[in-house]
Order: structure tokens, then C-alpha cells, then sequence
């Protein structure tokens, strides 16, 4: 069995609404041929506000590939040991109960990665299997989540962290003027997300089967451009039309598993944009309300990339609205173009075949 | 079950000896301090000549970050394809029969991944999983075999293509003159390898047992600075002696199979360096003899970072010289300093208990 347990998130303290993105856009970009489109384009996407890890105007400066990766190191090791922490005391467990950790963001490049660094400095256990996961995109909180699933199975006795670090505003580009980059530039916000998989124990969604599927031909459509001056997020238009061949890939994976995917109890999908959701919603013949969870991430902290799952999720552990049984579908979708979907079922407390363990105390970051 | 069947390996046409390399460094670095001592740790590494993937002038040259990673792409797309088809012969599959995609990689860095472009280019099927792996560096060789083991274990009617692409000249930097980056430009050298990790049939290495370490406060000992000019490769001076703290890692690991490290048939060992092997089997008590095709690799290739595990496995296969059974280690090493560790059975090709598929004819490169 694997068990994903209660996500835990936390967003940056500095805020930027939507009125205050538009502002800005018209100001930065006043002499821009289509701004009313852009204009036009960040109003639709229902984002009312962002979180960031630096003030905007510092956000907006770029200081080279080296700072912003230097910045990433440093508010990496600032912010996720604290969210691995509550997703671990979620979870009933402690660091050295982990075996597998899961470390996935698209933002910021390290090697070692974060995951030897949380070794070293939160006491998971030296043996502990390193799985950084750094290009696929939106899609990898998905992936990680599905990878997990595929280690529990594998060895029903052990239990993976996996977390989703994203500071998407590391990868403004101010040189970058085409629409679909002024675009990002209201859309992405940053987040850091984590949730345990545990092989056995637990409480949360049950993961029952998993699958990925890549639409052919689409490799350009989202793309980093590798630059000196760092990452260069390219955003094709035809993007927000991907739910038409997605949507029968996600049917099938509910079909396979017996279960209609239009008749599920909750939705768990990746909040890349308001077509996605609108789409999704209409193709698989779902209420737009299934998909409160993901909306909610995507008004609140806008595209955070391979955090929308996990905070979507939290979000639909924090209603508590779930009956035992109920069942669902998680879908994380990024560049290739690809989804890493799964099917899973709600697994309450009450429900639990085992005794649950005590929560442990919250562990000071760097301690041990 | 899970076996590791016969490697594919490619090294590129364009040969750079130990002596040009010598020759190459005393004229670059004639002014240099510690020239002596890098002439001497270069002469000391063993390696004979190394391959790269252009000649030594473009190879000296720094186009910058983004014109190296296209470089990257483009002999990608160019190299990879025909290993792969060959790896996938060897293990009598095709590409439609691989359930997961692991492309391991340290020197380039693409989004979407090149497991995206080999699907639409090669005949994988939509939904085939994809594992990126950047982060982990020369361990992430070991890395993809045991991922592809966990996910076989998982589920025991699917294969796993693992595929590691290291083209360690595009990391050269010109400028960095310390004694680590000089030695390092006289160590790397440039590799494609790839493996099918079959969950049923096939013939090869039946994969036991896997296990990852990490040295604890090391990871500033193997890392990569990144850079506008791509990433700064950075070797500390006390790398060459972690097979102290490791070497007790892969005696636990083989101990709690119940078997003894010291007494095993075979060994697969990261060729890092001379140090590493030399130390290696001091500390485990076995004959330098047995580690002949990890000194192969770094004789003939250098270190040729994750992809040495694959290399040295392709020599061993080629040998066959192993009974029905013989027991083995696989080790790669890695930043962290980490260690990705697995212990296995030659399972030859008359001892497979189910009718071996016929290979199938090599597909062209890009074909379906």
C-alpha cells in the first residue's frame, strides 16, 4: 500500500496582487504593440494574488544566472526544512523513518542536490535514496508522487518524503517580450509543498494505480531556453488546448482501473491556467466545482509548478468533506507535453486498519 | 525479478591521448605553480586516451552556456538513439515494450528532457514514465540501475531503458585554474550507455538488493558551481579518500544479503579515479583483479562519469567468463558524496527459465 499523507505548504511572506501585477505590466511594459492582450490575458487568469520570496523590486532585478541560483540555494535551505518537518509530522514519522526523498523543482539547479543537504542537516538516515527531479517541469509533483507510489510498492515497509520546491520568480526574464513570457510573469508564484508517502500506516489518499502520458509532437510547446543569463521559460499558445488530448488519457487510466472518471469524488489537478481546469472539467463531464481544490491554489498563489498538487490536496484535506472510500483523481501536467496522473481513494483516520502513531514534536530545522 | 541485461556503449570518434592531454596542459597552463603536480596527478589517473564529441580545438573553446547546451542537444539527439536501439536489441525488446525511461545526465541540461524527444522520435509508447535525473552526477549511473530495479520490483511484468549521456567536454571551463579543474580536464571523458532492466525474461545481472549512503558533511567536496557560463565542476582534494567511509556501505550492504563483499565474483565499481579502485579493494579485501573493468573503462574512456557503471558492465558481459549464479557488486559514486549500491546474480543466458526472445532487427535511429 501507499498512503499520501497530509501535504504540508508553505508560501513566501511578500505578496503581490493582481492589481498591482497590471499596474506594473502597463508601467514596465507601456509601449508594448499588445499589452491589452496581456492585460487581457493576466486579468483571465483568475490569479488574485502571488507569494514571492523576495520583495518586487528585488524580484525584478536580475543579477545574473549565478546570484538568482545562489539565491535559490540559500532560500531553499531558509524555507523547506520547516515544511518537510510538518509533512513529516503529518505523516505520524519522523526523518530517519524516511527512505526515499524526493526532491523536485524547475527553478534552481543544484548539484549535490537539496536532498544530500536535508541529509546532513534534518537528520534523515545516510542511506537514505536521493531522488532529484529537476526537468519535468509542472508536471514532476505529479511524477513525484507517482515514483513514490512505485517505491512503496515496491517495498511495502518504507516511506518516501517527497517535497516541491518552486520559486518561479527566480526565472523572470526582463529581456523576455513575447506574450506568452509577459504572460508567466502574473501567472507563476512561488511555494514550497511536501507530503509523505508511507508504505504502510497512515492516513490520506490510498494511491491505487498510476500512469503518465506524453502528447506527441509537443516538445516545443513548453520549454526552457538554457541562457547565460539562466532559464528562459518558453510558453507556447496552444498550451491551454492540451486538456482535448489529455482528457482521454485520463479516462483511461480511471477506466483500467474500473472507475469512471467523470463520476469521482474529488479531482486533484494541476492548476496551470483557468483554460486547464475549464477544459478538464467539461472533457471529462465534471461540475467546474470538483476542481474547487486546484482553483482555490491558482486564485490564491497563482501557477506554483510542481506545487499546485500538494497544495491542492492540502486544501481538500483541510475541508475534511471526504467519506471513507471516496474516490479521486490526482493529475500533475508539464513540458513534454506530459501528465503523471493517479487514482487513489480516501483513507480517513477513523478508517485506519492500524493504530495510528503520535504526532511527533516539530523538529527544529538543522537540528540532530 | 529485475534484469540488468547487456549495455549498449558509445564512446565519439575524436581521441585525445594522455600524452596530448600532457602536452595540452603544459603549453596552456606553462606558467602555472603547481604545473608539476598536475602533470604528475593527470600521468597518475591511468587513463590512457579519452573520447570526445568533437576535436579538442572546438573543445577548447567557450561559445558560452547557451551555445554548449545546444551542443549538448544536438549530439544528444545525434549519439543517443543508436545505443538505445542497441541496448533494447540486447535485451530482445523493442521500444514499445519499456514501461520507464530513465535518462541520467550531469553536463547538459534540456526541458523537456530528452526522455520527451526520445518517445516522439523512437517508438516509446505515449505512456511511458520518465525519469530525468541531473543532480545525482557520476552516481546517478548506479542511481538508474536501482530505480529501474525499484520500479521492476513494483511491477514485475514491466522494463526499464536506462540511458546515461555524459558529454563531461562541454564542462570545460577555460578559465578555472585551480589544481581540481585541471586535473579534471585531464580525467573526463565523453560517453553515451544505455541498459534494458527487464521485470521478466531476459538475460544478465539479476539485481538482489540496492542500497544508497551518503558521507555525511561532504557535499561541498563534489559540486558544481553554476555559472552564466554553465556549471564549474569542483573537486576537493580529500575526494580520493571516501572509500573509507564507503566501503563499510557496501560491506553492510552485501552482509545483510548474507553474503560477504570480500568474497564475491564480481565488481562493478565507479572508475572516479585511480585512488578510488585502488582504495576500493584494499578496504574490501579483493585482489585489484577483480576490479579489471572498472579499470578498463577509466584506461580507455576516463572517467566517464554515471555512464562508467554501464561501460564496465558492457566489458564484463563481454568477457563471459561468469557461471550460472556468480555474485557481484555494482557501485557508483557520486556529489554528496554519495554512494548508489546494488548487489546481484549473473543469470546467463542457458540458465534463463523462460524462452529468450528472438533480438529483434536494429531500428534505425528516429524510425518506428
Amino acid at each position: 500500500m501507499a498512503i499520501l499523507c497530509r501535504p504540508a505548504v508553505a508560501v513566501p511572506e511578500h505578496v503581490i496582487t493582481v492589481e498591482e501585477t497590471l499596474e506594473l505590466a502597463e508601467r514596465i511594459h507601456a509601449g508594448h504593440p499588445q499589452l491589452p492582450l496581456v492585460l487581457r490575458l493576466i486579468s483571465n487568469t483568475g490569479v488574485r494574488k502571488r507569494h514571492l520570496i523576495r520583495p518586487i523590486g528585488e524580484t525584478l532585478e536580475h543579477p545574473g544566472f549565478e546570484v538568482r541560483n545562489r539565491i535559490f540555494e540559500e532560500q531553499a535551505k531558509q524555507r523547506v526544512p520547516e515544511v518537510a518537518a510538518q509533512a513529516l509530522d503529518n505523516a505520524g514519522l519522523q526523518a530517519d523513518d524516511i527512505d526515499l526523498l524526493v526532491f523536485v523543482s524547475c527553478t534552481g539547479f543544484m548539484m549535490p542536490s537539496m536532498t544530500s543537504w536535508l541529509i546532513n542537516s534534518m537528520g534523515f538516515r545516510p542511506d537514505t535514496r536521493q531522488l532529484p527531479i529537476a526537468q519535468l517541469g509542472c508536471a514532476a509533483g505529479g511524477a513525484a508522487i507517482n515514483r513514490a507510489h512505485d517505491f512503496c510498492t515496491a517495498y511495502p515497509e518504507l516511506n518516501a518524503l517527497i517535497i516541491a520546491c518552486e520559486f518561479c520568480s527566480l526565472c523572470y526574464q526582463p529581456t523576455d517580450h513575447d506574450i506568452g513570457s509577459l504572460l508567466s510573469n502574473g501567472l507563476f508564484g512561488d511555494a514550497v509543498a511536501a507530503a509523505v508517502v508511507r508504505g504502510a500506516g497512515g492516513s490520506g489518499v490510498l494511491l491505487e494505480r498510476n500512469a503518465a502520458s506524453l502528447i506527441p509532437d509537443t516538445c516545443g510547446w513548453i520549454s526552457y531556453q538554457v541562457k547565460a543569463t539562466g532559464f528562459h521559460f518558453r510558453l507556447d499558445k496552444r498550451v491551454p488546448t492540451t486538456m482535448g488530448p489529455l482528457a482521454p488519457a485520463l479516462r483511461a487510466l480511471a477506466e483500467v482501473h474500473g472507475w469512471d472518471a467523470a463520476a469521482l469524488d474529488f479531482y486533484i489537478i494541476h492548476a496551470g491556467g483557468p483554460r486547464i481546469l475549464d477544459d478538464l472539467s467539461r472533457f471529462l463531464g465534471v461540475p467546474a466545482e470538483a476542481f474547487r481544490f486546484s482553483r482555490a491554489t491558482l486564485t490564491e498563489c497563482g501557477n506554483i509548478a510542481s506545487a499546485v498538487v500538494l497544495d491542492a490536496l492540502s486544501r481538500m484535506f483541510g475541508e475534511n468533506a471526504l467519506s471513507a472510500g471516496a474516490r479521486g483523481l490526482i493529475a500533475g501536467f508539464g513540458p513534454g507535453i506530459s501528465a503523471e496522473m493517479a487514482v487513489g481513494s480516501w483513507l480517513p483516520e477513523a478508517a485506519v486498519p492500524w493504530p495510528r502513531a503520535e504526532p511527533v514534536a516539530a523538529r527544529a530545522a538543522g537540528g540532530r
